[in-house]
């Protein structure tokens, strides 16, 4: 690994489309997501990769030889103001390991793995193993109503110099996937970890609560007449949070508050929460929701607020190959790399791709636990084994999983 | 006074520019208020009175006789999907008194009086009062960055055909005001009161409480490590409710929030709270927020998120003169009206012209309690009886207060 490239072309992902709050924007499908699959595109054929786009708007880097091949990559869309190694980080790397390994090994980078721009993400991974269809996307919509198809199409169009990819199944051709990412929290470090190594994927559940009371002036609405849906709504803030402190496996965050009127001489009449419930354990995380739910009608009720809820998702936790797993335990001895088994509370392409293939997903320590955020890091050290790892790991894949045959 | 006239017009105002919420929207200078006014404007003339605009905005209806002359009124504009009554039933029954009496009776529209667009209301009253100046009203923004002195100058624009009234200080020529406005609370009815005699009305205090936690992946930040700012906002906002309940004269209220990032897949790492707190005991108002600051303060160091409050706004309880006070009981008594005494929380414009006219303010039982939206309503012998009262009471404020000298 050229260890000063690596660092080089995340700047350069990372000073692509700059935010104002000094981080990085590039959004699902957006131009900015487009102008970054075509900067990997050009490293791709300085590795000696031919750069291939499919029509679900993931890029390719294929070796020479056609056939069956293990692929590494991440992504290069971002959350708004996101930092400079999320998604990329992986994508880097898979171009440097991809380019130092001679046969069957390749590179994937799929396209809008960030939820925020359509309220969903893994949009490029999740097309690809044939779990999204148009129909969908047509009826996912930014906050300007564009539709997560349209997006698309235009960023298809905006790429059309690059070669299509035209099989109809081009997942098919993938013996093993891998996906490095960096730590979304501190956690590897703490245990003397610098690699970490994904047994599981949390599925997130995720609720509109809406929040219905009267609303009234504030200055003559009298105290005890109130039916203020914000006080209710913040005693179920605290619900959440209680209950997800007591939780072993499972995390729970209020994220997003919309009050109406919304005006500093107005009691609010109306709430609408987003609650976001990850865990590991189904079971677990079901009876938090429940629990909630019930509770939050409860508060509710006592005070003369009505009290619904939408579910918006749920996916279930994905557990990873175990053969896959120990796989990568075996390198981490062999090559003297400190790594720990871990799960990941955040969502990832590599859960929607393990449906089909056999998929690795591999922590890069943080150094800070910053994630979706402009400080985000990894330190030298830490770096340089998860990239020997993950050059060790992917002619293994194809060992055991037949890109080498 | 024509009942069917008075409704009639209240119906014309209230759908001069409908919300597709279900109510009225005529905000503070905006082309709306102006098209009110305009209407205004119109039904002064056919009353037997000359419509002038003074260089605030604010409309007058003068009697054929020049000098000193007692005005009612109210205002025209409204907050965002507001009702039909609020300032539109003073203006409206100021019209019909003004012409139904004989003598020194004028009418007084005041502009800009409801607080959303700019964050502060009372705008014309304030300046005819000589309490806000153009350097002050060129820093109110609204959202989209307009400036409320550059709304008032379009504002005059879009009337420009109404003569203007070009003496210095115009409320030195009125001897009394007498303002009527729709009960905003559900409280003299249940007193078998028809009618509201204010004593006073409250002041309020505002203030921006900023809470400054940490961002995170709302999968992967652990739930003991978080600094999750909206938590903390909602044991502030149950502080705030819970100490205004126990408070006898002053109610507060959290009526904004503002969560960032504000994504579903984030921690909330900052939140904007706005409060509002108004009482007619400046001591007890002060006292709790006092406590409000100290205690948010020490709930925020509990959980590492910083705490700060800046106070936008405060003004002191204005107390209404005893002698128009006492003059509008012994009409009440005298009519067979039954009235009681009441404060007011909401501001309104006649606590700006009481500083320097004796100013009245009369209030009509709700029927419902409802303020500030489209349900806004009042009954028909409420209705009479508060128009009977005003119209009794102008004579007396003339003859009190030197209008007839």
């Amino acid at each position: 690994m050229d260890i000063k490239r690596v660092r080089e072309r995340l700047e350069e992902l990372f000073a692509l489309a700059p935010d104002p709050r000094g981080g990085a924007t590039r959004l699902a499908y957006s131009p900015e997501e487009a102008r970054a699959m075509r900067l990997v595109a050009g490293w791709l054929e300085e590795a000696g990769l031919s750069a291939r786009l499919d029509r679900f708007g993931n890029l390719w880097g294929l070796p020479p030889a056609g056939g069956r091949l293990v692929t590494g990559g991440s992504h290069v869309d971002t959350v708004p103001n996101g930092g400079r190694l999320d998604g990329a980080l992986g994508t880097v790397l898979a171009v440097e390991a991809a380019g130092e390994l001679e046969g069957p090994f390749g590179v994937l980078v799929c396209a809008g793995e960030e939820a925020p721009r359509f309220g969903a993400g893994t949009l490029g991974s999740r097309q690809l193993a044939g779990r999204l269809g148009e129909a969908e996307l047509a009826r996912m919509r930014d906050r300007d109503g564009v539709s997560a198809l349209a997006a698309r199409e235009e960023f298809l169009r905006l790429l059309r110099d690059i070669p299509r990819l035209e099989e109809p199944d081009p997942l098919s051709r993938v013996a093993a996937h891998l996906e490095v990412h960096v730590e979304q929290r501190r956690w590897l470090g703490e245990r003397g970890a610098s690699v970490g190594i994904a047994t599981a994927v949390a599925g997130p559940e995720r609720y509109r609560l809406l929040l219905s009371g009267q609303s009234g002036h504030s200055g003559e609405a009298r105290m005890p007449e109130r039916r203020d849906a914000l006080c209710a709504a913040a005693e179920v803030i605290l619900l959440v949070e209680g209950a997800a402190r007591k939780a072993s496996s499972t995390v729970a965050t209020v994220g997003t508050v919309r009050v109406e009127p919304g005006s500093l001489t107005a009691v609010p009449g109306r709430v609408e929460l987003g609650l976001d419930v990850r865990g590991t354990d189904p079971g677990e995380a079901g009876e938090l929701v429940r629990l909630v739910l019930e509770r939050g009608r409860g508060i509710c009720a006592r005070r003369g607020v009505s009290f619904s809820a939408r579910r918006l998702s749920r996916a279930a936790p994905v557990a990873l190959d175990e053969g896959v797993v120990g796989l990568a335990e075996r390198v981490a001895r062999r090559e003297g790399i400190p790594a720990a088994r871990c799960v990941s509370f955040a969502g990832h392409d590599v859960q929607h791709l393990a449906r089909r293939v056999p998929a690795a997903l591999l922590f890069a320590a943080s150094s800070n636990g910053v994630s979706h955020a402009p400080g985000e890091e990894v330190g030298e050290e830490d770096l340089e084994r998860t990239y020997r790892m993950a050059r060790a790991l992917m002619p293994e894949l194809a060992r055991e999983y037949g890109g080498e045959r």
